[in-house]
């Protein structure tokens, strides 16, 4: 049995799609461009890391780039979003909401095991998001804390040092099978929970666990009851 | 007004010399000579952290510090503490009580403002020293996170940045005049709490703000009913 749970929060724990959509009500009428406007956002997430993650540019958190992303999406899409907006558009990253059992699911999972997000999003996103969704975390892991981008390995080993803890009792609970994967090759324990409307109706990906994670769970409430929180 | 409130925890939020003596009674029988260990431990403090500070040595947790300085304290008072139970020993650290007002006054300040340790203390340290007390921190900043014992400059400006705040919406709240005054060099607002038992009954020192503080209160409850939390 693990000591301390870490979450991948984007997918994971909280719904970026629907709420980036929600969010920019504002300033684009139609709710498809919305989700159309926040999965193009998101489509430049990965390269983006990829840029600190190969050494090409020093690390910077992630509001700087999901700012720089920004502009190149409206640029990309003509979306009428003034310069004078945009930080504040940013900061709806702050403010995603859960999924409907990730409140439940982290209270009871914190009676028993420590709670941080493993997440590519800096402290301050996290924390507010925290707020924002009253989850409780017993510290916050992840990007800015330990340096590195997932799925850099430093970055879980990073968590499991700064946990004080052998990677083995540290499970990293995610819907995404590659970040399970760069975190068993670290030894980490892994839980997988499917998050199967993540990228909306057509999801092709992440439907299922691609090998035998220690857990499977349907979402952060059977977690718990699994973990026999 | 605040946006974000930092705390010393050693004094400020825990009682570091009843804890540690208490925690020490399977070893040291007299309660006299358990309070007299955890001042010589303490003592040895700030003087390891000098080594950091100054960059002899780079820099390592405060768990390994306090370790290294309890063999010290042992060899100098001859207390019987067998090699077998000393890590055990250092974790008496994780484990301090708060001070009576504590646990009250942050969930009142919590309601309103950012919380965060802002200690020399590592993070499992203080994550588990507030499951210890059920204090809620929205994130753990201090000498881990930012990479840098306090008073050095680096450390207060660091958690600033981390919570992508202004110096001046960050409140360093301490009962240690110099903690603020090095905040205060920064730019940090300061908070005063005077904890006139923490060095037990003779204490001499930080009885008194020595400057004009932005808030001086009696302790955490009144620092909530001053700032309007």
């Amino acid at each position: 049995m693990p000591t301390a749970l870490i979450f991948d929060v984007f997918g994971t724990v909280a719904d970026w799609r629907g709420s980036i959509a929600r969010g920019l009500a504002p300033w684009i009428a139609q709710v498809d461009d919305r989700l159309a406007f926040a999965d193009a956002w998101r489509a430049r997430y990965q390269p983006s890391m990829e840029m600190v993650r190969s050494g090409q540019r020093p690390f910077v958190p992630l509001d700087t780039l999901h700012r720089e992303n920004l502009d190149a999406v409206i640029e990309a899409t003509g979306a009428t979003i003034p310069e004078a907006d945009r930080d504040r558009v940013n900061l709806l990253w702050h403010r995603l909401d859960g999924w409907p059992d990730s409140a439940a699911g982290l209270a009871r999972l914190g009676e028993r095991f420590i709670l941080a997000p493993h997440s590519n999003g800096n402290v301050r996103l996290m924390l507010d998001m925290a707020r924002h969704n009253g989850w409780r975390w017993d510290a916050i892991l992840g990007a800015e804390t330990t340096g590195y981008y997932k799925p850099r390995p430093e970055s879980y080993r990073g968590a499991a040092a700064i946990l004080m803890l052998p990677p083995g009792d540290v499970m990293m609970v995610a819907a995404h099978n590659s970040d399970l994967a760069a975190a068993r090759a670290c030894g980490l324990a892994t839980a997988f929970i499917p998050r199967p409307t993540e990228h909306g109706p057509g999801q092709t990906i992440d439907l299922e666990p691609s090998e035998d994670w220690d857990v499977v769970a349907e979402d952060l409430s059977d977690l718990a009851a699994k973990l026999g929180a």
